[in-house]
């Protein structure tokens, strides 16, 4: 496990966050987004080497208690983002879900996310509010018209601030049970809109749908990917299909559903700690990540009542 | 594991958070309290069957990815704190540190953590900013004067609404390497200033300085530990020292750091899902756990166009 | 101008805010809402001797910076609430638009109105997002069907926790350009569906079509007005017309903002603050209201160190 | 006035606003703060020719409905600042008290104010949590030493992200009842950190004290004031005693107090709305203020559903 050093003053962030998440979108094998829900799990997957972050809607709102069903605010999903903007060094993709309302909440959700530090934001072609793409069957799926998609997608390109930032097209046109004929449509008319990327989504159990998708879209943006129920190919399939980004959108927190619910059950079944204490990270693991013998340096620097013209030589 | 509803009217209520917390302290048995740092942790640990939760200021502040050392603000810990009141509908002790400065910012932190229906607090006779107690020796633990701190215990009593509404005196006078007998000093001043139970925290491996502690406590008031060092007594043992209150204080996120890091690990090295999907909840347990069923009946029911009268007469 | 006491921990607030709004709208005279948009505005207005408030989306989006069209969040007004009721005692009427979206957003935002220490809220049947009632022609006001409202009343009826809140239902028709008679209608479904009182909206300058209304309404429920066009007629005028409250609504913004406008007019003009210094308020009189002096005496009664059994028993 | 359009995708913001703050204290002229507390006054200001803007801690406090007593947390200030950055193009220098803690906690307030877009902040060398500087008497504004407040200003300018971030150091010794000569020893100290620039603090009648440390100051930082007590000197009075720059600090706030507390004393008065009417602004003024006019053609551009490829050649 690497630690990362905190973000705040480093010089490594001379190109922007938009900047380095359209290099991943452009490199030779496929960006791969770790699905990350708060600043820990932002930091353990940097830690652990990825290059990139999907800020998933469905994990942060599971972390807030509530429903993936745009039950948390676009406010409050942005104040989480930012605590993980804040303690991590690489590009974030914000999952915007359907935009939150209308082409004017679309792009101050953008917007917003932009100033926080993200690099990019991804919105989808639902009625806003949406409903998990996992839950229920197609009929609780119900797309906007492609034009008034396009729209959002339009204002939000026009409201950025910096030409690098990234602003992805998600078309839940097969979620919705439509064919992928009616995906590839909505997708040319996103890109024409000025979508800088697609992410095309699907929740049959192969990444047949993917794939037919990929044969016949000629590809003038990089796509992405989030294989949830298509769980068995690689990166490297993924490569072959000519997908730009694999998203991994939900791992990190089911695995911590799992280990805290394991946790839950021994303790309340041991009325004690002994049968988890090796199941857990020791402190000293969690207090190395965050650098706790960083501040203590910093204390003896900043607070010893000795910062002088040494210090301002710095 | 058992599903438990949404809190919003919930008719089971009527007891005030504070009412439930003082019953559960002055049970037979002691009250576990089961460390979380957010909304799903804080549903996971209910589902799991604990009465009572500790909403944790080392396990809050790792989730917003900074550290136990005040980084986070005292309105930021809140909001989070609010998501979980929301979510589930146990008594929720707040981890107040050392009450963010003076004694108006304490009382306002505790008034505001009663207002966003927190059942009590926990302050600590630390100097503010504190560091966290498994830090450093000694000698980084430094105490305000009793006196000081009881005056923010009394402004803390005096702020706050309802009568049942908890506050809690933690002593670091062990973390800090001083003797037994300054612990009960301390405590004896800050339950005559108010204090309705004490946090007497250790640091060593196993619970004999409580056992010190406890074998000269008068027991005015409840005591509460939260044994992380010393891991092996039972909430049964700990019941034989006249201990109220056991804190399992920061596993659930300990146990999430070490699957989280497990599952990035493993996807980075596979380049791929297939390794890890058996070591990941179900999306359907995260779904149930959420009740998203309850969602779409609750959709047949308010947007179908048709409420009225009938509704009306629920 | 009288000094309003700070809330925390005052006895009188034993009966809920909805209780006493409940108690305002049933009175002999209309009940007076001064609209407001931050803590100051509140605490001036209760100072003044407003016995109840109105959070309005209007007052409060423009202090916020932004357009009333639902450009903030409903959590970021929430919050805004929240220091409005930490800040004054009486009673306050959440402004609380089209409800954010569907059923269950509106019924998030009411029971976290409530939460976050509001009387009640009013929801109205435009389409989210709204635009400003007072902006461009009728077209620009759809509304959506008078069931699908029906069904968000009784959502945020069933969500709330205690009896006594309060869920006004806002009908725009007469905004809309419809006739009395689809407003009756609509309000007829509303009060069905559970709505404890009604907002007709107007924006010709006589109130001929409160007038209207009034007489063919049944009066099951009171009623509320905000005479923003019709200025002319006073409390007792509403009450020949039968009207419960009248919301002042955006006054005290707009007297704010011709106020600022001068302040900096002036200082610009002459590169100095002699112009104004007359035309802005002591600074005393700010201490004052605020009660600064308690803070002093406080800090003796609980920062001496001597906090002990003497206070104890307070 | 002068209406300011949104700042979102303003191609004029290449400058960064600390570069713009600092064209501002080095220009030939005092640079004119205005003091500000929401996003309309910012708006309001700007509107009004003012070049760059003073978040000021006591009226944000105060629009907040709290005392100026640290009594709001950093963040929740931030995040009032972040309405204005985002309402606003202009230069924001932010009040940072005393920097809400430590060193650490210093560096993160002023790292997060530049996060969210403010030019610089002022932190000053009084104990937290700090009382308002016309309050009390000078024994109730106690300093931490100069060599701890050095620290904290090292601190923050260590952290800050781009070179242009303004760290302005702000001395109380005044305040306090200390000499010049004490103020003008720290002045040293703090310049001698780090600090970009130097806010000396006077809370006597005339600008004597003022004119007494500039006399003997090497100049070699801009200094700025807040001539709230002073209030007879013009801006060009302050320019022949080398101020670089003049903070107009409440007088926007104390304005609205005033019209805020006729305008509810009148309407109390009247029961109406009639005697007010002529004395706030038409709604029409506030509509036009925040380009109402510029949404509705939005609307027709963005959600008419024909974005296409002619918007993409935009």
């Amino acid at each position: 496990m690497h630690v990362t050093g905190a973000v705040s003053g480093d010089p490594s962030s001379l190109a922007t966050p938009g900047r380095r998440l359209r290099e991943c979108l452009h490199g030779t094998t496929p960006c791969q987004l770790m699905g990350v829900h708060d600043g820990l799990s932002a930091r353990i997957a940097v830690a652990e080497g990825f290059e990139a972050l999907w800020a998933s809607g469905l994990c942060m709102s599971t972390a807030m208690g509530v429903r993936d069903s745009d039950e948390a605010s676009w406010t409050e999903l942005l104040t989480l983002v930012a605590t993980m903007t804040e303690a991590v060094p690489v590009p974030i993709l914000v999952d915007g879900d359907a935009g939150y309302g209308n082409f004017n909440t679309a792009r101050r959700f953008s917007a917003r996310a932009e100033r926080v530090g993200a690099a990019g934001v991804c919105i989808e072609d639902k009625k806003f509010p949406k409903m998990n793409s996992f839950v229920g069957g197609d009929s609780g799926h119900q797309l906007v018209p492609a034009g008034e998609f396009a729209g959002k997608i339009r204002a939000c390109k026009d409201a950025q601030r910096h030409p690098d930032f990234v602003v992805v097209a998600r078309t839940e046109a097969l979620i919705a049970g439509l064919p992928v004929a009616e995906a590839l449509s909505r997708a040319d008319a996103y890109v024409t809109a000025g979508a800088d990327a697609l992410f095309i989504h699907s929740k049959v159990s192969t990444p047949v749908q993917i794939a037919e998708f990929m044969a016949q879209w000629d590809r003038r943006v990089p796509v992405v990917v989030a294989p949830t129920t298509y769980c068995t190919p690689t990166v490297d399939d993924f490569r072959e299909l000519g997908i730009a980004g694999c998203i991994w959108a939900n791992h990190s927190m089911r695995a911590a559903f799992t280990a805290m619910r394991d946790v839950c059950q021994q303790i309340r079944a041991d009325g004690g700690l002994a049968g988890v204490e090796q199941h857990v990270a020791p402190l000293k693991e969690v207090f190395s990540l965050f650098q706790y013998q960083k501040l203590e340096e910093d204390e003896v620097l900043y607070a010893s009542g000795n910062t002088g013209s040494e210090q301002a030589s710095r």
